[in-house]
């Protein structure tokens, strides 16, 4: 039976998972996938770690270098985070020859093509599965399962803290900054939850599995980003009445114009396969031109469901030696001429405050056709002393025009923009 | 770039759709794969066909001895269905050292054994994605993306020509005559339905799924088998009114007791994920120690859908040579010891006609508590000139204590059974 030795660098949330997964499995991966795992050491600075998980003392060691020339190790696991440390432990495993699995989102989004030519001048493996949406497998869904296929999109409930607090505020009434608080007491957002809310996140995700999909790498930088720190729950009301789902909505696709990626609070039809994708669970849905549309549905965050990821990318590594791929098909030089699309097309909610007077409406539905914008849905909602509130939803247009309309509604005397925000279509 | 030779013997729907996917993807699997994937032959007796497709006559081979004699072929692809021919044909190609990518559940089902020990043999490769669910890729992910795991269960929406009926009969009201008759007519079930509505189709699905997912063989034999034929109409109203969608159900279950293995209508409670998947779109719901609940989603059946499951494997086995897999990691010893369950505990739905006089329904109530069976709720739904309708549900109970209550309750003069349905609890 083959024998593999795993070093885990981090033994944090996902690292601990992984090693009470591995440990706890060990029998179980000998009699199903005809491997023996061992954790053979581990580089964690926080003694009170090592002694929850039962680490024996032997196992830490004093420093990177002690685990990257350790000939018993064979796969490094990092569970980091971040990217000063990560970057140089990972790149020095690489470096020895040792495959790498890691579940540091930002760091393969920033650093993939580093990383990548250093595990080929080693011939190391390079996987991440854990990096995106936690136990779902969704990389190798894209790598092995789907490659078949021309992917046109890719839409996604790929954060699980925003899911969790938009889910609060859509079925429970509560404000924004309520479901933040509850989050944090449940270990769902951290106590800058910056990351998270403000979509940098999902935004990390989205241009891995963009980059994967779209078979070219997609830039971080190249993501347009939104957050869902300004929702308001009158925004979230007025949707559900009209038969939406809030979500933070990452999505990405290959047009004719080019690649165009997103992440922002989007409006979802109910009865959307996205739409039921509730509390902390997350969602990838694809479109393939023979396929057509698959989703992946699961747990996108926690202990055990990121360690499921990284574990199975440590038994496909030690059962397909021989076949080391190299993730994105065309090389850095390829990517040179990708056309990103940032007038991108959607349909849009808008609240208004209208004047109440005579012509108002008329004069704002003038407004939005000027701009070449047709309203599928409009709804009078309350009136105020001599103002009413007006919800509307458009047909699919250009993000230009809707900026266009807005701008020249606000310059007008008719009605007031007060909230902004997609709807997939 | 590396060049590989592809034979494909049948050309109906399966093979077609591939053979188109081949021709028409070739430069995209050079760009984005590494290689080069041509057809070389193909065995299909129907002119008709191969004219329809456009196979350039000199493809078209007289025999199997020539597609596997022919050393231009490196996969052989066998879409012919059934068992007679197809058996033969895929033992001949293996014993030749051929790689084969099959879409027949009812072949790899009935003789995985068998195709397995001559694919060992000759160290061939063996690949079967397309036999489950069309292009969902539930066999990859068994194989590949949650192998970390212990799975305990898997539930499955997992025939498309069922789920249409059932769609049309639960949203549109249609009967179930009705609702057969347009699926035939959409394409969506064959001139003979018996294999897909009598559950056939699902159970050697459910066989091959749960055999991956339990690490043992499970014999089509030992799948429990009810079909949807005798599905009424007003049982479905009835479900829909107390919140449950019916679904052909395919479950499998490793518990202390053994593996427990079963198909049949069954009702899902609004809101679980599986109760959405309508029209001809197929689930598979896992879940697994670590990762816990994962579902995947999409097409299970159709040209495209089904050829796109055949050439990912194709990509799959062109691109990992390194690494033939032994699908089944014990061996046909080792299934020996294995334990079935038949006596599977489930909820249940009942439909009863009761005699409408003082006490029937406390009567009624004493025989299902002396068989231990706890009801959640119960509706009288309508009175007849001496007797009412009921519908309930039980909690979780044993398949066998239920039998007895309605043997008795049948036995009594207080009420009868009209229908049983399982509930998913």
């Amino acid at each position: 039976m083959k024998k593999v030795g795993v070093a885990i660098l981090g033994l944090g949330v996902v690292g601990g998972g992984t090693y009470k997964i591995l440990t706890e499995h060990r029998q179980f991966y000998r009699d199903t996938q005809n491997v023996d795992i061992e954790v053979v050491t581990v580089l964690e600075r926080d003694k009170g770690r090592f002694e929850t998980l039962g680490v024996p003392q032997e196992l830490v060691a004093k420093n990177v270098f002690e685990v990257v020339s350790n000939p018993d190790v064979n796969i490094v696991v990092e569970c980091l985070g971040g990217i000063t440390e990560a970057r140089g432990y990972v790149l020095d495993a690489l470096n020895a020859g040792k495959t790498v699995v890691t579940s540091n989102k930002e760091l393969f989004c920033k650093y993939s093509h580093e990383l990548e030519r250093a595990a080929k001048r080693t011939n190391a493996g390079l996987y991440f599965e854990a990096s995106c949406v936690g136990g779902v497998p969704i990389i190798r869904t894209l790598l092995d399962g789907v490659q078949a296929n021309h992917i046109s999109s890719i839409q996604g409930i790929i954060n699980g803290t925003t899911n969790y607090i938009l889910t609060r505020m859509s079925k429970d009434g509560m404000s924004y900054e309520d479901a933040l608080a509850e989050a944090k007491k449940l270990g769902y957002a951290e106590a800058d939850p910056t990351a998270d809310v403000e979509g940098f996140d999902a935004a990390y995700k989205l241009s891995i599995l963009s980059s994967l999909a779209f078979h070219t790498k997609v830039p971080f930088a190249k993501v347009f980003r939104e957050g869902i720190s300004g929702i308001s729950h009158e925004d979230i009301a007025n949707g559900n009445g009209l038969g939406y789902t809030l979500k933070l909505l990452a999505v990405g696709k290959q047009t004719d114009r080019g690649i165009e990626v997103r992440v922002h609070p989007t409006f979802v039809k109910n009865g959307h396969p996205l739409a039921g994708v509730d509390e902390s669970f997350n969602a990838v849905f694809l479109t393939g031109d023979s396929v057509g549309e698959v989703m992946l549905y699961g747990k996108g965050a926690g202990e055990l469901p990121t360690g499921s990821a990284i574990v199975s990318d440590i038994i496909y590594a030690a059962t397909h030696e021989g076949s080391r791929y190299s993730t994105f098909k065309n090389n850095a030089t390829a990517d040179k001429d990708v056309k990103f699309v940032s007038d991108f097309e959607s349909a849009y909610y808008l609240r208004l405050t209208v004047t109440d007077r005579a012509g108002a409406l008329a004069k704002l539905a003038a407004l939005f056709a000027k701009n070449n914008i047709s309203i599928v849905e409009l709804l009078q909602k309350s009136c105020g002393e001599d103002s009413a509130t007006v919800v509307l939803v458009t047909h699919t247009t250009h993000e230009t025009a809707v900026k266009n309309a807005i701008a020249r509604i606000n310059g007008s005397d008719v009605a007031k923009v007060e909230s902004v925000i997609r709807v997939l279509s």
